[in-house]
């Protein structure tokens, strides 16, 4: 046991920062730590947030934490938005309310960047949540931009994912036809307070009646984070959600799937390590970059090359 | 040399659009002809286009393919945005304009989605870049939304990077400052008949003044793709940092850094469909999963004894 793991395992704010900074930094000394650390984690409920900017994720985490923290729960939130205000992005109004709330000593704020070459922002992603999970965390948020790729990638990490959406947003449904509709345990219509709500919420229901292939019916909930409303209910049917993973035996299929995703990054992190950090391989990368350049090589040839060296 | 590969080779649009599906699924059977093609790319100047949603990228691209055309050249499009109108998303009017692209011989547009679990859709967009090269593009544009780890990717990809920028959208200097800044060639100030464009290239060049370590000015260009205003003047600087790149011994350290990006790619995407394919080696990672399932092991360790399955 590292004296690290205890601090992670006590709860210590100062640690689980550490610790994170290390993943981020896909540093080998957070190894030693997330294996020592691994056999307690499983236990927190891991929601996903995710949706266009502009549609109030942030208010909407900020206003669940409160819920979750009148529980008596621990709460864990994880910014991968660059323009979150949980990064120290958009207004600073906003900004100032979420920084209040990281005085609570029972809840932990994180903004992550993208970094690195060889695992990405998802490995480090998989390591922070296992990090506050290990660390006590009941309940973990990541708020994900709702375009790219990353969106994908949260699935794959939440146990429930909320897709939220605004009225009056022209690209609203859209958006979800290109991508986010296989991925949404519950939509949330966020700003209900907006004209167009009930519009929005019937597009949603009419392109849902459509959907096939459901083995249950994916809730839509009406918010107004900014007047408090709706986020009761909001978390009830995450609540309901969780419970209905359990009793489905989809919980077990999610969560292996996430062990999955979470050792292929691993091992791609550590074979890639392997390949460009070993002196003589690293040589022999150079020089068929180097003719690849020259248009003498291929890059899937000089694939196979590397492959044959370092393959059993 | 493959047919597939005599078709790339001769510009065959249909061949082209084959060929990046395989590499978009993955597919073995695209390897041979990767292989082959690979001798007649380099040629192409890659451009990159990212900014956030709503700043005009897919009419910028629209009217930069109109004035290359104007000169002869040969034009491919890559959109990875789902919500570009290259893709089918956004407005109904500007997916008319970009299809009526499209009907130019001369023209190839693609939208790529995110893809598989190996390689992701980075591994497609360099194969994709490397068949439009080699079909004979002059240059390549491709588009991708400006938050989450994709324009982080283009930047590799990409000989010059456009980041675009819209006046009076708060969030502009916010989100440069999120990671925009050190990846742009050229600012785009779009949209520059609205109000406000004085001060978005005020306070861009403000941004830049206090900027240290840059090797060169990096230009604003103010554009209106709907009234086809500065388009000119931003294929001029797009010149002139091309011949920057050649000048400056630049444009090789860039494409060393694609080349290799792109072999890293290949090589993850290699090694995880070897570890998972192999039936013996499935058998070690399913037990390790469900290990990891029930807390007996740790992902960090299983990686450890899969990796020493397979490594010499």
């Amino acid at each position: 046991m590292t004296d690290l793991s205890a601090r992670i395992l006590s709860g210590d704010p100062r640690a689980i920062a550490r610790l994170i900074t290390l993943v981020e930094n896909e540093s080998a000394d957070a190894i030693p730590t997330m294996k020592h650390i691994y056999a307690h984690t499983g236990r927190a409920h891991v929601i996903g947030v995710t949706g266009v900017m502009g549609s109030g994720k942030s208010s909407l985490i900020y206003e669940l934490a409160v819920v979750y923290r009148a529980e008596g729960k621990k709460v864990g939130i994880i910014a991968i938005d660059p323009t979150s205000p949980f990064s120290g992005g958009a207004l600073l109004g906003d900004r100032i309310r979420m920084m209040e709330l990281s005085t609570d000593s029972g809840v932990f704020i994180r903004s992550m960047g993208t970094r690195g070459m060889m695992g990405g922002l998802t490995g480090a992603l998989y390591d922070a949540v296992d990090i506050l999970d290990a660390a006590g965390m009941d309940i973990i948020l990541i708020e994900t931009v709702g375009v790219g790729q990353d969106e994908v990638d949260i699935v794959k990490i939440a146990d429930t994912t909320l897709v939220v959406l605004v009225p009056g947003l022209g690209d609203s449904v859209q958006t979800i036809k290109a991508g986010l509709m296989e991925i949404a345990d519950i939509f949330v219509v966020n700003k209900a307070d907006t004209p167009g709500v009930e519009q929005t919420v019937a597009e949603l229901e009419a392109m849902l009646d459509l959907a096939t292939a459901q083995t249950r019916a994916i809730p839509i909930v009406a918010t107004s984070a900014k007047q408090r409303q709706g986020i009761s209910l909001l978390k009830q049917r995450i609540t309901e959600h969780s419970e209905f993973l359990k009793q489905s035996k989809q919980f077990e299929t999610r969560r292996r799937q996430r062990y999955e995703a979470e050792l292929v990054e691993i091992i791609k992190k550590r074979l890639l390590a392997f390949i460009f950090d070993e002196a003589t391989l690293r040589d022999t990368v150079d020089r068929c970059i180097t003719q690849i350049s020259n248009k003498q090589l291929d890059p899937y040839s000089a694939a196979d090359e590397i492959l044959g060296r370092i393959l059993k």
